[in-house]
């Protein structure tokens, strides 16, 4: 591998660089409206600086993939993915109530815990869900305006729009499709999938790439055109598999979702220290997981009892997580993950084999299998 | 006045047209995620089916005093802002905790009622939030999506983006300002006519004239530039008067204080068959209105005591209510608000004469003057 595998570091140095001047307009906007707005940039400055800067960094990769030069607006393009996600993020902490998020509290906890001198305690709880609600809406429109500000061409942007715009509905739509899950019960692996699909694997990999691959003059297919009328989204990856955009699919599809796998392993095997969340996490925010309805498939009653008792449960300790990883363990769900992401990540790399991308791409794409499903992060 | 006053019924019409096409696109981007999606479209479409379209009104009047001819991309690009305010309304009322909305239960609450089957009960409420949550986030989207996808020339949606992203800014600021004024008490005519500027005057006649004017070729002086360096907003309107721009500011400004000041108004003393809200609903919220700051200002520490007892009573009975209104009336806020219409509406009106604009528009923003502030609704 290359000394910057992925060129990450340039592609991070790049990105913060754009969002840091973004930024640096909103302070400028919000001051004129009132110094009680600058709590927003302090604490958005904060959020944006913990990002891996992993959708960008495919965005770009995409935009090279299909001939692109290495030029200023394509990080700033790229960047604006980072403002959609830490929409994305700020939301659903609120959704939740989670306490941390990137290693600091979450933004609705920091505005209850900064109430304005004079807030009347009981509101502090209402008041911060309010503030990140509100914030979380600027982030989703600061996006586009970072899009659009991007400088790049006006013809590269309206072919990047329909992009932009199926990734914004999938991922409000996987969100969705989460908490339905939550509320119903729903614990079939069939559905964990179906929102790794829309949540992850599209929101992360495909789109990014194919953003990125739009923006350079490859746009996907069956997307609903901007003069063209509307119609139902017709799946013609396969048709298109030699194609960039086809490429993205078939290469981001299997990879988004080994990346998932690895996330949920992480989330509940992975050390604290490097993955920025409390090693209990995902067990007592009882997350619906494709590890954990791989578990439940294969758990005896009596496994399905220690599963039950613990997950969601706020005031888990580290026994009662340990527990839980030995049912993922003994039920073999556990390898059942490991040997899933092996085979997808075969598949993603299979489908970089003879691909119309160029060399660049084709090393760096390779390095990205690697960095998204590394055992640690 | 004209048998269609500022062509509004014909405005709806458009619009209407605008958002039902754009839905249908949406319903075929959801139905291929799957099914369980469909609730949107169904909610979705109940909240658009309400609106007023007053901002699509005054961006329509903004591109034709600016010379815009009367063509279907105008009104489609004017629709993005229905979208734009449906989002605020979902975000609004999970802040707020509202029960209704346009004479219809909230969507946060249609969503805590229509919990999907095997719901938790115990559930209900955060499923309906975070459903309002996500889809209000989807609407944000779709303001943009709309936007972009309105057939209007790319250098005209280039020239209307920062008008757009300053508006959505401001929004989500006003809001923000009102929140922090809620849990400090701040109860002030100058905190409350802050947030009157951005929550309303700005937003819902200032910005869409000026989105208008832009897209017909006349942006506004002051805003960050899309290929310009970002600077500290300079405020240039009274320069401009008498550009297009500069009318939109002297114009909408006093006109949305007035409108704004007619609608606290009406959310006390009006009809709650016209105005689809209950009529002690702004009572037992506790909104903080100009109207009520201008009556705390005047009262005595009895007429206090009154205000301080119903506002935010949720369990208000109308008597309650009525012990309020003779406090807003006797303390002489009821005239003074009435006063302070007229003079912005004597401001509003003036700015029009010999302002550079064409002669119908010139007609229908002195009729929309009329609509936005008269006394029923």
């Amino acid at each position: 591998m290359a000394s910057d595998p992925a060129g990450l570091v340039r592609i991070r140095t790049e990105v913060a660089g754009a969002l840091e001047r973004f930024m640096d307009g909103q302070r400028a906007v919000l001051a004129a409206i009132g110094d009680d707005m600058l709590p927003w940039i302090e604490v958005v400055t904060d959020l944006l600086a913990g990002g891996k800067r992993l959708r960008p960094a495919f965005c770009y990769w995409g935009w090279r993939a299909a001939g692109g030069e290495d030029t200023p607006e394509i990080y700033a393009a790229a960047a604006a993915l980072e403002l959609l996600h830490a929409s994305a993020l700020v939301h659903d902490d609120v959704m939740d109530a989670s306490d941390t998020r990137r290693g600091r509290p979450a933004v609705h906890r920091q505005f209850s815990a900064r109430q304005p001198a004079g807030g009347i305690a009981g509101q502090a709880e209402s008041f911060g869900a309010g503030a990140a609600i509100l914030i979380g809406d600027a982030l989703l429109s600061w996006t586009d305006e970072l899009y659009h500000a991007s400088g790049m061409a006006p013809e590269a942007l309206r072919l990047g729009q329909p992009v932009l715009d199926a990734m914004r509905t999938e991922i409000a739509a996987g969100q969705y499709l989460d908490l339905v899950n939550q509320v119903t019960g729903n614990e079939s692996v069939r559905s964990a999938m179906r929102v790794v699909t829309y949540k992850t694997a599209k929101y992360t990999i495909e789109r990014p790439l194919q953003l990125g691959a739009a923006l350079a003059g490859a746009p996907p297919d069956g997307l609903p055109g901007i003069a063209a009328g509307r119609a139902a989204s017709r799946p013609r990856a396969r048709m298109a598999a030699r194609s960039v955009p086809g490429t993205c699919t078939e290469y981001g599809m299997p990879l988004g979702i080994a990346f998932q796998l690895r996330d949920d392993i992480l989330g509940i095997f992975g050390d604290p220290v490097r993955t920025g969340k409390p090693a209990t996490g995902d067990i007592s925010e009882g997350k619906r997981t494709v590890l954990m309805a791989l578990a439940r498939e294969r758990a005896s009653a009596m496994q399905l009892r220690v599963l039950d008792r613990h997950l969601g449960d706020r005031g888990l300790t580290e026994a009662g997580a340990a527990e839980v990883r030995a049912v993922l363990a003994e039920t073999g769900a556990l390898a059942e993950c490991e040997t899933l992401i092996s085979a997808s990540v075969k598949e993603a790399t299979a489908a970089l084999d003879g691909a119309p991308i160029t060399e660049d791409a084709r090393a760096a794409l390779t390095e990205l299998v690697v960095l998204a499903t590394a055992r640690a992060d």
